[in-house]
């Protein structure tokens, strides 16, 4: 069975960590930056270097595809450069140097596969510039119009414009290169999990069937700001009792529901926050996934069974936003599964949490992800870690689904 | 019997509040600021106008007196002239002027006394620039060390001491013209109650028997920082859910302590305090307040009994700060509750939830206060407010109390 190299990856993901190094075990790349801009140069350089021919999309999204013994739709394999801000060496570039190592692997072993194969490298996944997240996976995959998203401005930057930065980074090129159910056959991401479930479980692989949708709602609770010294407690409106109230409430009706889904109330402020004065505005946010709709649908029916009045206060919510759940492909799915148990590599089908480009693919060209664990979950800081032995199983995994999916699709 | 005049009182609320009018209903009166000297020289000249002589001590509190028919300890009654930021124009400043208006009603009718009468104002009593509150009162009454007040940096102005400001204030006076048992034979504070309970429950006037004691603790919880789409809830250990059931707890627990318990959570923060991550910190305060010490030794008690753990978080706890409770003089407490019966207004015993200089005093010499409705309870802001209809009866139970004190004690 073809197996990728060790020492390769070993070499990908150091070399990578460099554009961006914090200094501190992560970086900091954000989409189109000079740093990003280099990592992109890199991975142009090193897949030229095994064959593949590589062009943009009028997105700046990078496509390397190594030829196919047939003129057949192109498999997809890809993820992101970009990082949050002191993000970690694997969110994204794993799933980026691992269609790397692929390709390289199938080439350098002369692996036989009918269709084209292309490494893929998804413009401004995180959004921590410009928002949104997934712009250029969204753009591609008509969630987004471009022309809204070429009006972004840089969080960061006063005045600057997705549009100008792009213009400027020298990818942009021809929107016929854009990914599209004609030229593409399907597209296997894959990403370190982001949590603790496959280590803590001890799984080698996630196999992923989907992405979870989400609600995001905020609650506001009116009270009355009053002197703690001087207002009895029967006079009181306690905006932060009503929050609490409503938290516990939220805790005992979502523990009822599906144990697979997740809920966070993650964000919280009081005002006038002073601790000689009873709060008389208090809000928070609840953020809650579950891969099955009708879940979702239950607790957005406990949300709505809130009172107007909780101890006195008005009580309010409204949703901040919310994410469809989206199903991968059972085929695709199944084929990362049995090629995941044919390497001996324990493995786990779960969903998402986080959001990827691939839930967008999906709803073009068959798609599924593949996971590596996560050392104790942590993403999205400096302390991401998988070890390259972990990654490596998950780029066997890839290989194996690639070549599959060449023989079966 | 002897009465003040409505007038009189109406022009001296006037005029008081134009020092450092905010324009909107309130003042910024920062004790020893322009404005609070404005309002010194008012006091001074009107007191003066009626007859007083007026003096100050080391810390720049001044004593206005009517001289007695004998050679006896002075009765004095007073507040302070400063406020918080966009305060009201009744916090503190009523107290003095009932105190200006009390000696001019008894200069104006003659009406005999044995004994001196002294109107005080208290410096720097709200801390709002330069902390503690209370300082003044609490140097003469020996419960800060002057050399630690005048070190106080103002909040607002780099580098000012409080020391400073008081040697250009043109105010410092003798130390031996402060406040002692051998010169002063009872303080008497008027104030506004701060509070909504004389208002809500219909009485004119409250005799206030004291000040509530306070005990300040801060609540940490320390849980652990997790992604909100990638942590199972059963790896959570989330700080604000630990906060939430302490907060709870502390509600059911201290609900069925006495009913004239007063406590408050006003104050929380979250940390990272983002609506998609898991709260790893979380901290709030809890200010509870009783008159009576064993009440508040069994709400000690109770947060005592919040475990190490509380939803797989490290629960902790700290005082702040306390303050023990006052009782006034009883002597004095009858002595108002006569006055105010007599004078034919409604009345009701009370205790103060927030601090007064008359606390300190309550240490050296007999001393009580007596407080008019605020209404709707508003104080420390522009909304602070009392008719001076009645703040007419405070001035007049005031006047009968000493005249009372002059012929009892």
């Amino acid at each position: 069975m073809v197996s990728c190299s060790l020492a390769r990856m070993e070499d990908k993901i150091r070399t990578f960590g460099t554009f961006g190094d914090t200094g501190k075990g992560g970086v900091t790349r954000f989409s189109l930056s000079p740093e990003a801009l280099a990592a992109r140069a890199e991975f142009k350089k090193r897949m030229e270097a095994i064959g593949a021919t590589v062009v943009t999309d009028d997105m700046a999204n990078l496509y390397a595809t190594l030829p196919g013994s047939e003129a057949l739709p192109a498999i997809l394999t890809g993820s992101h450069l970009d990082s949050v801000k002191k993000g970690g060496n694997y969110d994204g570039v794993l799933g980026v140097l691992s269609a790397m190592e692929a390709l390289e692997t199938i080439a350098r072993e002369r692996a036989p596969h009918r269709h084209p194969l292309t490494a893929i490298v998804w413009t401004n996944e995180e959004g921590a510039r410009y928002e949104p997240a997934m712009m250029s996976s969204g753009v591609v995959c008509g969630k987004f119009e471009k022309e809204k998203m070429l009006a972004s401005v840089a969080k960061d930057v006063p005045g600057l414009t997705f549009g100008e930065a792009l213009a400027k980074s020298g990818y942009v090129g021809d929107a016929a290169n854009r990914l599209s159910p004609k030229k593409h056959l399907a597209l296997i991401e894959l990403h370190i999990e982001q949590g603790p479930v496959l280590e803590a479980e001890g799984f080698d692989i996630g196999v992923v069937e989907g992405v979870c949708g989400m609600v995001n709602y905020e609650f506001t609770f009116i009270g009355q700001a009053d002197h703690a010294g001087t207002t009895p407690m029967k006079y009181r409106k306690d905006a932060l009792y009503a929050a609490v109230k409503t938290i516990q409430y939220l805790h005992d009706e979502l523990d009822e529901l599906d144990p697979a889904l997740v809920y966070t109330t993650g964000k919280i402020s009081a005002h006038p926050n002073i601790h000689t004065i009873i709060p008389d505005e208090v809000k928070f946010t609840l953020d809650a996934r579950h891969y099955n709709p009708d879940v979702l649908r239950q607790v957005l029916a406990i949300i709505e069974k809130i009172p107007a009045e909780v101890v006195g206060c008005k009580a309010s919510h409204q949703e901040a936003w919310s994410r469809r759940s989206v199903a991968f492909s059972r085929e695709l799915v199944d084929i990362i599964e049995k090629s995941a148990q044919k390497a001996g590599y324990t493995n786990k089908r779960m969903f998402s949490g986080p959001g990827h480009d691939a839930q967008y693919v999906a709803d073009v060209i068959p798609t599924a992800m593949i996971f590596v664990p996560s050392v104790d979950g942590h993403s999205h800081c400096e302390l991401e870690f998988t070890p390259t032995e972990a990654c490596c199983k998950g780029v066997n995994v890839l290989i194996q689904t690639l070549l599959a999916i060449d023989r079966q699709m």
